[in-house]
């Protein structure tokens, strides 16, 4: 056995211990869609009761988003050296569209796969590749617009409702239910996802389900305002620093603790070998910025850059399954010379990549230039557009300048262009913008792109906090989450200082997790309130267990909690370590109710005296205070 | 000696190598003001210079706003035996309106003096307190409304500005003092900070300077819409857990990292004691909850709690030198009903304390009842009101409730009548409340409570991430801010699990500290932008150690760095670990900047054109883009 292959074998074990456990309460459930093969996953976390006075009341079990595809699945074996279970397979071949190749298709593709010299680096079942017959175009945009509902567009529709139908028709989920009333500045969430409405959403491009079909592993999902918010993780090598099962490591960590997408961002060696074993084992959309690996291919020099390379290294990854990809295309020539004054310049790597080609041919941008054809490319493989935003800001000074703005102008205007290829996008955003800049960028996206999914990263609100970028950055996306953008790309505690290690991982995508649906809240996205009351009800009944269970880091909270109170029994006692017995407010007022109920007068009546008294204010005063039940 | 002396005395000596170690790059330097005794202490923070092609050009030092006290200065001792200096008493005694008491006036401040069970723990040099003279007011209000410019005023003012004067005559600046407008609703913050502006914002309410006559030791800061958005943290015991040196320590280090205000919320044993130590050490204001300590005294039974038991209590600590109380005069028994069918009823530890009493005594809350003869004690001593919010929401589900906003109401009609007494006030505020809901929140406290300064715990922003709260609660914080609270309660990482140690201190703050300048960048406070300005063009020049020195947490984000890169040329190496020499961007831009300049077309002209057609196509679309400069 290979170097490589010793070590990735060794990770499958370690990762067949430590992943498949699944989260302490948890047990992962399948809900099945119109045929035994849409088999979507979700996490369903069971209570224990609550303590009343006359005996036990039961809680029900809440459900939870699942990215982790086998790696929260204790029948799983993990075997990373075979890859996963390929579940859109059969959807793929049944739609007769597609062809399998004899072999990679691109120059580069069928150079590697002959190399000796990397062929201990080499994923042991590579396939051969799939692609569109000629004339076809496989996009599930191409097939919403024709009107037809692909397994993926029910799969996601299922999982997008985290079984909110079934819990409105059971009386135990009546009072968790209760959720505020939303702004959701003109987004149309509907009160049930169906699969036809993912396919409306998706034929007018407001969405994307990202799944190339050489991604048969993949756990279609799908990004757009009127979807639940996502978190992209990014990984990735650089010259300096990581391994491939390092890598392969972090992508496995990523879907357990919630990323539901994931970028490959490596530059450093052996790119195309690392990118085959992340999307062999991946079940979650994996995207890419082509141009790092085509810089590569000519030693990092972009003047030497050429179509003809890119190209080739767009069927190179669209054939190994890259679900999709980002495409600096609107940085224009014209556009350069407006960042020369910034502060920050372009920090965009793949931005200031095709700047540089663009001054060093004054040329204009090959990637604009080129776009229809690369429509071409990605419509036969299903890749997405992620149209790059290679111009963003990279401090505050810089924000909303005109090369932003410009750039974003041109990104709408290739938007068109791609649907009418019938291929899917979504749109970059910066950066970093300062808060009260924020909702301009959502509106003006809105406005230039046609309301294709933006998918920014941040924004960082502050330049002043290397070291903890994740929450400068984790302030702005909430924010424009609300504000309307699909999906948050992380940042992690390393941002600005190196690269991210399993625990930044971590730190990132729990922090997004939050932005996310702190966004899903305030939009007053269906059914999305009742993780946290059932949370929240755990907390005030001291069902510490439960209050950890139905957590975003169950094995952090319950570790914090246990550095003071380690002991079973204060799992639960009706105290915490914060104020000890005496001070307990949530003991007190549950002596209160008590109290109150042993007036004589019940609850509800003194309840409703006092809400009528206070209704009558409220109403002279004008005030909205009561949330939709 | 003692053991805790000699505990004391041991931690001493280690804070004193620790502590007074200044941030690298940074000395502490102190601001003159109109008498040799008011001077201000600020950070500088000195900069390398920039590499030109032809020789070097000097970046100028920043000004950071310094909370520490002595603990990074590197002349001070420090010796937690005896106390910090009494910076503020000759400007108490010059006003000749107070009078130095024999000792301690409260019985349980007598009893505790001469307790020989408690010898051991006492603070060696106490003094005796200082009240105002019969018929004399001496809170900061007073002297305002009397058109009197206080020592304490002009020493804020000064901090505030940070040498903002001097930075605009100084050309070195001119590039670094750029600015997004910012959006203030309705704030009205001026171009400078003068004395005479403080003087009026505390006369009319708007803004408070904490500063108890007993606390001499303290540096004053101001609390305000009007002034930079502070950080309060919360340190303690409990009953459970903690020892008077590690709250001291805690504190130490709060002051430190950046807390403007500190609150002791012990609960545990010898809260009178630990109080002592914390203030005589302490140089920013303090505040406690005296209900606490009440609570304490009748062996936790809320039902024995009487006026004259907490009047003594009131009295003790202000004879102690807490600069502000937390009073829940606002829990009302016609509000307390209102609280009953919440998800998780009365979560204020004073609030449920309160709410129990009015109930066992089918009284009205004693707080509300004897607010007068507690305006008399505070303008005694110039104690502030921080009037509690005993009913604020513990999760999403009970946000904006009517319980809430009752209990507002009567916070605002309180508020009038400390105003009457000259007595300083600012309103505590929420707690858990989703994104959509926050706004109403700061709208309504400015409306119900005439523009008292508001002091908002968060609000977290999500349920469901115990041991991130400080992330959830950042989130709201950022925006509470931004809309106009004058001052943020911090939330640590182990908010509902336990009481936080020093590691999580740190975390709470340095993420407070991020909300609270995000908020004062998005209302657009006045040469704000200069440190991200500065920050980011350190970033972009990598001079690494000027980024990490103007960081929040310095030696943070140098950890992190060189985590994957700790060779010293690392340091000016012009790439780091997340790209390698080929990939960086900031690089490539430099590139850009020098190919553009070498075509013999200035960048400036290039620039130009290119901005006059953007300008042209920006005039079209009637965006505003450009940020005042």
């Amino acid at each position: 056995m290979a170097a490589l292959a010793e070590d990735i074998f060794q990770k499958s074990a370690e990762l067949s211990v430590e992943v498949t456990k699944p989260f302490t309460g948890s047990r992962k459930i399948f809900v099945e869609g119109s045929t035994p093969d849409i088999r979507v996953p979700m996490r369903e976390v069971s209570q224990t009761p609550t303590r009343i006075n006359d005996g036990i009341e039961p809680n029900p079990p809440i459900y939870v988003y699942d990215t982790s595809g086998p790696y929260t699945d204790p029948t799983a074996s993990i075997d990373l050296l075979k890859g996963l279970p390929e579940v859109r397979l059969a959807w793929i071949e049944a739609r007769g569209d597609t062809e399998a190749l004899s072999g990679p298709s691109s120059e580069f593709g069928q150079a590697r796969a002959a190399d000796p010299k990397t062929a201990h680096l080499r994923f042991e079942h590579i396939r051969a590749p799939r692609i569109a017959k000629a004339g076809q175009n496989v996009s599930q945009m191409h097939y919403a617009k024709q009107g037809i509902i692909t397994p993926e567009m029910e799969y996601v529709a299922i999982r997008e409702n985290l079984q909110l139908q079934e819990m409105r028709e059971d009386p135990r989920y009546a009072a968790l239910l209760r959720q505020h009333r939303g702004q959701d500045f003109g987004a149309s969430i509907p009160e049930i996802i169906t699969a036809e409405f993912v396919r409306e959403e998706i034929a007018r491009g407001r969405a994307i389900i990202p799944a190339n079909i050489n991604h048969t592993e993949l756990e279609p999902m799908i990004i757009g305002r009127n979807f639940r918010v996502k978190v992209n993780t990014n990984i990735g090598n650089s010259a300096t620093t990581s391994s491939i099962t390092e890598e392969v490591e972090k992508m496995v960590w990523s879907t357990r603790w919630g990323g539901d997408t994931l970028m490959d961002l490596s530059t450093g060696k052996h790119i195309h070998e690392t990118r085959e074993w992340i999307i062999r084992n991946c079940p979650v959309p994996v995207g890419t910025v082509p141009i790092y690996q085509a810089l590569e291919k000519v030693k990092g020099k972009a003047e030497d850059l050429t179509w003809e390379l890119f190209r080739d290294t767009l069927i190179e990854q669209a054939e190994q399954g890259v679900d999709y990809f980002t495409i600096h295309a609107g940085v224009r020539l014209a556009y350069v010379p407006l960042t020369a004054e910034r502060v920050t310049g372009i920090v965009s790597r793949g931005g200031s990549i095709m700047a540089k080609w663009c001054l060093a041919h004054h040329q204009e941008n090959f990637l604009y230039t080129r776009f229809n054809e690369i429509c071409e490319i990605m419509k036969a493989y299903d890749v997405s557009f992620s149209l790059g935003d290679g111009l963003r800001p990279g401090c505050l000074a810089d924000a909303n300048d005109a090369a932003q703005f410009g750039e974003l102008e041109t990104l709408g205007e290739l938007t068109k262009i791609a649907w009418q290829h019938d291929v899917q996008v979504m749109i970059e955003g910066p950066g970093h913008v300062p808060m009260q800049m924020i909702k301009e960028n959502m509106d003006k996206e809105l406005e230039d792109c046609f309301e294709a999914p933006f998918y920014t990263l941040g924004p960082l609100v502050t330049d002043i906090a290397p070291g903890y970028d994740h929450i400068t950055s984790g302030i702005g996306a909430a924010q424009i989450g609300w504000f309307g953008t699909a999906m948050l790309c992380y940042v992690t505690p390393k941002e600005h200082l190196g690269l991210p290690n399993k625990a930044d991982v971590r730190e990132g995508i729990i922090t997004y997790k939050i932005a996310a649906h702190a966004a899903d809240l305030a939009k007053g996205f269906p059914g999305v309130q009742v993780r946290d009351n059932a949370l929240s009800k755990a907390r005030f009944e001291f069902r510490w267990e439960d209050q950890f269970n139905l957590g975003l880091d169950p094995d952090r909270a319950r570790e914090y909690h246990d550095e003071t109170l380690p002991q079973d029994n204060a799992k639960v006692a009706h105290f915490c370590s914060m104020c000890g017995p005496h001070f307990c407010s949530m003991k007190i007022t549950q002596d209160v109710r008590d109290y109150a109920a042993s007036l004589g007068v019940s609850e509800n009546e003194a309840l409703q005296k006092g809400m009528e008294e206070k209704a009558i204010q409220f109403v002279k005063s004008g005030a909205q205070v009561y949330s939709k039940v």
